[in-house]
């Protein structure tokens, strides 16, 4: 009896990530492989981020989950996926303090609790999954004492959701679309760390917390099979782009950075557009989206250079 | 003295048409030579035209215009090309009764003056333009006793504004994008006269009659300078869209026709969004848009075959 009392625990915090190279289509959609690289800048945990707990008891007899105080359904296969590579991945873990001693072979048989908390809107275009994926498998990973390093755990978020992978760097993370069939080489790594480039700044306005009408996942798919311009854009634009992009972060070039990222978001959004049926994620709160639009071009006109750019999502622009 | 008192006067109406296969980017500016084919229906000169009246007089001293009751210039490269080419084109008019007579050489020295105006809102993307200069053009030869057939004006008219070439013919129009660098290939052919599908009805929806914020012309060139996907929408896309869209015409195959006329439609408008500075011709009425295509996509959702089809302009709907 003693010994089904106790409960390990483990607290991990995910901060959400905006690309600034969209992706945008897979070409797998169960081990979720994209159509092209991506890039995007971590956002400071202080602001938005997941916080995830995980815990293991012997007393729990099935797995169970929390999102944002509400139980919600595990049975999904990405879920599914994410729990199972990570406890084939488990390692011994002991406690003495506590009297915990799990083996490795037992983890199969262990239940685990998740408890997740965003403090952004959920669902809205800011990356809600990305960083409640990559939470869960880092908190899950350290949980089971896994030794996978954060490019290897990447990997795994990526069949949780794929712009997950791109959560566990700070800094500017490159999402590698790779090349295998079994996507072990499509995972993230990170290009500079949170204090390359630390006097960017970057302003979220959420100008609708209402969940989006269309999901990434049908989005992506329709896009796949009905637009004639996203091939194009994922063989021939944005591989040349992500190297240009690469470059200006590199060399902190906000000039170029600003054009860049403003250019494949409002291409994001015209493959989006070139989907049948069309996907207006900018249409339907336009109204004040096109107004900050309009403002930041004018002001960047107004200057020598561009003093601020934009990557609207599908209801927020940041 | 008394020669100087007549007045040889012609009328002529010409309905607007309404792109089915959109013209988006021009490879020559001055001649107006298009980057891909384009096809367009013709609307029912009872209902969007333009109505042009085009005097001649030893009176008149200079070349004037007036549109919609107010005069406007002539000094425009585009009205210039067009007054040039028939002038080159005039042959001798004789009229007897009114005791006229005007030698073919004699049009270099006479002076024209035009009177136009549209039954429908002006620049406000329902081709005022198209309709105009296919008008003039097609008023002048008739003033200035021109041989050339209708597909040889159109030559002329696109030289005053693109989509005008597709205005001298009812019923479904191609414009062949052509390839001599003088444009003479450049021209309309109808491909079915208005009796062919005469079931077809057209509505148009104007959600806004304000004139647009970036003009075609501006429009287009920034799409032509900027946008990385235009380049492969007019090579790759249109070329096979223009085929389907004529077998469809042709077979009078609704299903097909509203397909491609959506999709071509929607590229259209995701060119501009993929162009810098980004063209938001759907964006700034987009409610109003957004929600009749979404009853539009409902509808035909909830029956067998697409009941209608939207070709959104700039401000309307069609």
């Amino acid at each position: 009896m003693e010994e089904k009392t106790w409960v390990r625990m483990v607290t991990a915090q995910t901060p959400t990530n905006i690309a600034v190279i969209k992706y945008w289509g897979k070409r797998d959609e169960t081990l979720i492989l994209p159509v092209n690289d991506s890039i995007s800048v971590t956002l400071d945990p202080a602001h938005l981020c997941t916080t995830t707990t995980v815990a293991v008891s012997p007393g729990f007899d099935q797995d169970r989950m929390w999102l944002n105080g509400k139980e919600i359904s595990l049975s999904g296969g990405r879920y599914q996926n994410c729990l199972r590579e990570i406890r084939a991945r488990a390692c011994d873990v002991q406690d003495e303090e506590k009297g915990i001693k799990i083996a490795k072979k037992d983890w199969e048989k262990m239940h685990v609790h998740v408890a997740s908390y965003n403090n952004f809107p959920t669902a809205a275009g800011l990356a809600s999954s990305a960083a409640g994926f990559a939470c869960l498998v880092f908190a899950l990973a350290k949980l089971m004492n896994a030794k996978e390093d954060n490019s290897e755990l990447s990997a795994i978020a990526r069949q949780g959701s794929g712009s997950a992978c791109r959560s566990l760097f700070g800094g500017f993370v490159k999402w590698n679309m790779g090349k295998a069939e079994d996507g072990s080489d499509s995972l993230a790594v990170q290009l500079v760390d949170e204090k390359h480039w630390d006097e960017l700044v970057i302003i979220i306005a959420v100008v609708s917390s209402r969940q989006k009408e269309t999901s990434s996942t049908t989005g992506m798919r329709d896009s796949v099979e009905t637009s004639l311009l996203l091939e194009h854009r994922a063989k021939e634009v944005v591989p040349k782009r992500t190297k240009q992009m690469e470059e200006a972060i590199k060399n902190r070039d906000f000039g170029s950075f600003a054009q860049l990222a403003c250019a494949d978001s409002n291409q994001f959004h015209a493959v989006c557009l070139d989907t049948c049926p069309p996907i207006f994620y900018m249409n339907d709160t336009s109204h004040r989206q096109v107004k900050i639009i309009s403002c930041v071009e004018k002001w960047n006109r107004s200057e020598e250079t561009p003093q601020v750019c934009l990557t609207p999502h599908s209801r927020s622009l940041t």
